[in-house]
């Protein structure tokens, strides 16, 4: 296959993380998600600790942030965290085929015809389940943690980038992954990177 | 291929209903667009021009609506319009394979489990020139109608469901045809409707 790069968006709770990692495994591509942050820090300067503890956050309201950076007369932390990451995503897409988790990897790579942009959802009670059953979380505070943490995601989404997280009209493909299942999604999105590579040449 | 349904929703100028046929004749199933106005009117015996007058135009509000209703002493004509529809399309996805562009089907076919319900969408630029290209839109007011006709299908869509027209989780499948090619689409929902079709029974 030639070049091609997938970045995935997901659901808390929908498989989105496990779907990005067989569809890179079947393809014979390199799989980015935490890994990002490692590179990024390595890459930055800025300790790989703060990476996590600023992963896919919400910042600060913008004012908030103008206001420190006046202060402090340099550019908030946050805001330094996301452009690392953002410059180590363009660098990872010039260099190897991948797949990339999260972090507004397809607003870093929007226009790059070699890249494609998929986002993974599914209902509250397949996720709730899912939740419970894969990542242990409590009966009571599964729908709680889901609803905070796609809640979460999109702030971040929303903030950095002049989209719309979950929109259908933000990615080139969306699936749900309950209704589609873990091996349709996969089919469809390595389908779907095909096309991709071959329009891009 | 075992029984399925697909429905497509789609962005006006995204070239949905033509992907839509396309899919239908490669699987050699029936396609349903305008022939559903002619099907419902003939069934509920409402004149066809009314359906055709009424098609996937929001109706007036709710309480108009209502209002209505008390003075005459029956249902708004253009919720019965509505309704008619709805049965007419459940009839359909009863008694054979097919796809069905449009009028909320993805809402009458929710939950059965042969039914895959898809959505369309393309960025503005891509409509723009579709819709001057194909549909003779005038270039000056193409803009105009292509946001206004898709302001009228998620008017209609989301008074009659509890969903959200064109977010990404109200649907199984989304596609943006700028990007991935009507051939492209037309591959992957075949491959969507096989996953659907053999997960069904």
């Amino acid at each position: 296959m030639k070049k091609v790069v997938i970045t995935v968006g997901r659901q808390f709770g929908s498989g989105g993380r496990m779907i990005a990692r067989r569809v890179a495994e079947e393809l014979g591509i390199a799989f980015y998600d935490k890994e990002l942050l490692t590179r990024a820090a390595k890459e930055s300067g800025i300790s790989e600790e703060l990476f996590h503890s600023n992963d896919e956050k919400p910042t600060s309201s913008l004012l908030y942030s103008l206001a420190m950076s006046n202060f402090s007369g340099e550019m908030p932390l946050n805001h330094r965290i996301f452009l690392a990451q953002f410059d180590v995503i363009k660098k990872i897409a010039a260099e190897e085929s991948c797949v990339i988790v999260g972090r507004c990897a397809d607003y870093a790579l929007r226009d790059l015809p070699h890249c494609g942009h998929v986002f993974i959802h599914a209902d509250l009670e397949f996720r709730k389940k899912r939740g419970i059953e894969e990542y242990g979380l409590p009966p009571k505070s599964a729908q709680g943690i889901i609803l905070r943490t796609d809640k979460q995601r999109a702030n971040y989404y929303n903030f950095y980038t002049n989209r719309k997280w979950g929109s259908a009209d933000t990615y080139d493909l969306s699936l749900d992954s309950g209704t589609i299942g873990v091996d349709g999604c996969v089919k469809l999105i390595k389908d779907f990177a095909y096309i991709k590579s071959e329009a891009a040449q």
